[in-house]
């Protein structure tokens, strides 16, 4: 048995939460999987591009970044693919850049938002924003006894009943997987993880969130309803670009409370 | 639409693989994704575990490095979960020891090695070592054009005629997904993918080895059989300790052929 080096005893992480909740929220960190997602927020808090980038130049992520009252924000959008030209979506990008912005950025808070499927039998409906609970993976089964649930890789958000109180947000349970339609193994793994909205990184970041413990929070829009009547992809197409407007009011609604706040006010 | 920024031309990329194909290969960096498979090997090449790690002080990756026959070798093992114990295995901690490894080493070869399952159908048997002609993801089903080829993220591994000659390896195509199971749209795209071999993590490596433009070699020990009779968790535990050590003698001899060499001649 080989163990770990230098991993901080939960003592020591507590001590750092306790530190961590005495400053007001001076950085946060917007990851954010599609530029259509992304471009509103850019131009709403006034970002700007870095013409030269914290992170590899091999890379094709793009950090936008600027003051917005009085908080540091930096966007990062994965960029297009450098073979295929398509945003890099997906848990491996997603798990990259957080990790790599973390170590660049240093945020006191992680803001994770993008579309999502969302389930009518859990009550989403197309436009909906939901603050997520905790977020969890659908596509990662492995059934052996404790790999199971590190399959599963269940991750609470970051408590923010201020937020939610203030803002009138729905909350739900988010499940992420790779895929964009949903398989039978998909759907039970989903209905175990007892999610209302799917996405394709939530998960992913708040993994490399908890490693780092870095406080994360998701705002998820739906775009389609995953247990309608309409392929996925088609109702995905059709409403990213209203969904994405009412995602990045509601980030914007988010920052604005955070602005000013410690990070236990939320 | 936004351009990222600094992405080399392939002129550029192209000019660094003649310039890397001069010089003899002197770093080599081994990804193992289980303790299991990962321990023989620090005893073969008598490699010492870090005391001061190269990554940060929060992640439970393991960097066992030494010198074998005039090469630098780093073996990476992501260690086990901070959280629950297990090895962390599959994409995510894949694709993130792969870039941390490359920003913090440098190194002029990448070897992923480890167990998979294999197809009867396709000439696969139990104690089989494959070298991966190419890697692809099995489950991320992105139903949009363009995007679906982003979802299967195809990439060849580095081509070594002269070591398939020499050591008389299989070779196979391998596909990669986060389930060590196989549901019915797995198989529909590891068909599709023309895969002899299936694991948890090689594409992930791939692809996080072809942005760095890094040649990375697949070996893969078959430990269970995917299309045979036995449950696959059940076959893989009672195979995993006898195929790591035909994996981990492969290995050796794959390390013993290039040592001297350079890219070119593998």
């Amino acid at each position: 048995m080989v163990l770990p080096k230098d991993i901080p005893s939960s003592a020591e992480n507590y001590m750092d939460s306790q530190t961590l909740t005495k400053l007001p929220i001076s950085s946060i960190l917007i990851i954010i999987a599609m530029q259509t997602e992304a471009l509103p927020l850019v131009e709403k808090f006034q970002l700007s591009e870095d013409q030269k980038s914290v992170f590899p130049k091999e890379v094709p992520w793009v950090r936008y970044q600027g003051i917005y009252r009085n908080l540091q924000i930096n966007l990062i959008w994965p960029g297009k693919d450098l073979a295929l030209g398509v945003d890099s979506v997906g848990t491996i990008s997603a798990s990259l850049v957080t990790y790599a912005s973390i170590q660049a950025l240093h945020p006191d808070l992680i803001i994770n938002a993008g579309t999502a499927g969302g389930f009518k039998a859990k009550g989403a409906s197309i436009g909906d924003v939901f603050l997520v609970s905790e977020c969890a993976f659908h596509d990662r089964r492995i059934p052996i006894p404790v790999f199971d649930l590190y399959g599963v890789g269940l991750k609470q958000a970051w408590k923010t009943p201020n937020l939610h109180k203030e803002l009138d947000l729905k909350v739900g349970k988010l499940s992420t997987g790779d895929s964009l339609d949903m398989s039978a193994q998909d759907e039970s793994s989903i209905v175990a993880n007892d999610a209302t909205v799917k996405d394709m990184e939530g998960a992913a970041v708040a993994y490399v969130a908890d490693i780092f413990k870095v406080p994360a929070i998701f705002l998820k829009a739906v775009t389609d309803i995953v247990d309608g009547e309409k392929p996925t992809a088609e109702e995905f197409l059709q409403n990213l670009a209203t969904v994405s407007a009412a995602l990045d009011q509601a980030v914007t609604k988010v920052i604005d409370f955070i602005s000013g706040k410690c990070i236990h006010e939320l």
